[in-house]
């Protein structure tokens, strides 16, 4: 039987914006119609750098799983579950640490980057150094076959298919290595043109009420060598059109590129239509969202039963560990 | 009510030796009397040298209990568990590493020194530079007050120390810092003057028949500045005089120590009186051990009954550490 098994996380940052979706969210809904889907939310991985500040966590991961559950993500079809309340990830973090080369880890180029890029933080700790090791956990304790990610988490994957590898080399078959399964992700700019992210206070969340879409589309940044209303646009220099591009049907779309090269429309109005369209698009998840919300204990219920569930898997899989390793 | 709990492990290497009893098992046996006391066979703490070969280690397990249990440590008055058998060993390990600077790691000086000495293994394993945390996490985990170190261990208790001062600082108190309780081990010489050690080949089992024991007795090395039975000895010079301390009464010994030095007892006399003292001194323990082992479920009930009481102690630690962690 092919093992049509997938696992993915996301870190709990809390309520999900456009970005998300856009690079992981959707991608799920399409895998979870044709692979079984182990989806988590990574709070562990958020110890590796928030580790001084874990305040927030807990009503992160509520908050994402809302917004998980409201798009479609399928508690039926998926195996949706908090990594912390699965210990075998632990276990087998602790096992693979043992077989996997310090040097490994130090040549992960996300490792000195991200020590050089967040120097707000000390990031000099051993659990940082080793998040490779714990993904690995991740990804092979359930025996995955694939693993969703974008071009810039190839190297990490690496890793992980180097410690299947040498787990198995030592101790005999236990583990398939888990194969990239590349998913094109288009980077989704925030207000200001930036990368849309959360703590650039440039995002539109998916929860984003009505009017609070409305107001924060219209303050993005257009083409800035377009000072007046006269002057004709391009799109491609245009912050808002990124979005255009995902939420604008390609027939207006086409017509607006024609008006804004013209001088045919303001920013303003372009704007609106945009607007309108991306209120149009999420409003019916927002309505879905409330719904769910208003069930105080759901999202606790369906990540109880994914725990329980992940933990039988993961149990399978470390009595096979055992097996092999004779501990 | 004072906190009287102590945690303290043995790596499995099989059966025990006499270096073992003096150096570990008999303070094990005083402590058990006074101390609330959490033994266990570090399984896990063996992969972090011995990942390449894992063959032996359930054997060495059931043999070191058997030893642990016939010298009269009693499952009645202590927990006695193998540590992979209580996932939160690593779970904690987990969740410390994430709070542990690697420098802290580095700087142990067991570090350098076991990779230096132990050259033909490759000891630059992530799991091998992470070994005081996991340490750290088996102590603090049953929030022991106190553990029972020689010298050497000192500063590996000093960073379990550290560490567990670190999460109180971070996530406030929840642990003990453990204390030291420092024991004395006299270095046990083995049969060629080397420390006694199983990789050595000169080590005298508590489990060797009285034959056995004879015959290591009897090739003990003695004053090499006695080549001939005329000469008079030194017993400050004599391996073999080393074990009369231990195991022949002080005024049977300052006979010895006469006779030696005038010449009036030879060499192979003086190891006969020995070899009868070791012999009468373990044979009550090598019966006890032959009962023990002719009920071949009897380890493995030992070790069910203490995973099952170590697990329910971790697992009220580990409620408070995630309390603490709002994870």
């Amino acid at each position: 039987m092919e093992n049509k098994r997938i696992v993915s996380g996301m870190r709990p940052t809390g309520k999900l914006h456009l970005g998300h979706f856009h690079g992981v969210l959707s991608n799920w809904l399409k895998l979870q119609q044709e692979f079984e889907c182990f989806f988590f939310a990574a709070d562990w991985h958020s110890l590796t750098t928030e580790y001084a500040n874990t305040e927030g966590i807990r009503d992160s991961i509520r908050e994402m799983v809302l917004d998980w559950l409201a798009f479609g993500i399928d508690p039926e079809k998926s195996t949706i579950f908090v990594q912390s309340q699965v210990p075998q990830h632990a276990e087998l973090n602790l096992i693979l640490s043992m077989i996997t080369p310090v040097s490994w880890l130090e040549r992960n180029p996300t490792y000195k980057e991200m020590q050089e890029n967040l120097t707000a933080k000390d990031l000099s700790t051993f659990g940082f150094l080793g998040y490779p090791v714990l993904m690995a956990s991740d990804i092979i304790v359930y025996k995955a076959a694939r693993v969703p990610v974008g071009q810039d988490q190839i190297p990490h994957l690496e890793i992980t298919r180097e410690i299947a590898r040498r787990f198995n080399y030592l101790y005999g078959e236990v583990f398939p290595e888990p194969a990239a399964l590349l998913t094109e992700t288009p980077k989704v700019l925030g207000l200001d043109g930036r990368k849309m992210s959360k703590s650039y206070g440039n995002a539109i969340f998916l929860s984003d009420n009505a009017e609070e879409t409305r107001k924060k589309v219209m303050s993005m940044v257009t083409d800035v060598q377009r000072p007046l209303r006269t002057d004709p646009g391009e799109p491609d220099r245009c912050v808002a059109f990124t979005l255009h591009s995902l939420y604008v049907a390609e027939e207006k779309r086409a017509e607006i590129v024609a008006s804004c090269r013209g001088a045919q429309i303001g920013c303003v109005d372009c704007k609106k239509i945009l607007a309108q369209s991306v209120v149009d698009t999420l409003s019916p998840f927002r309505a879905k969202r409330e719904e769910l919300a208003a069930t105080p204990s759901l999202v606790e219920d369906v990540l109880a039963e994914g725990a329980h569930k992940a933990t039988e898997e993961a149990g399978q899989t470390m009595k096979d560990v055992r097996a092999a390793l004779k501990v």
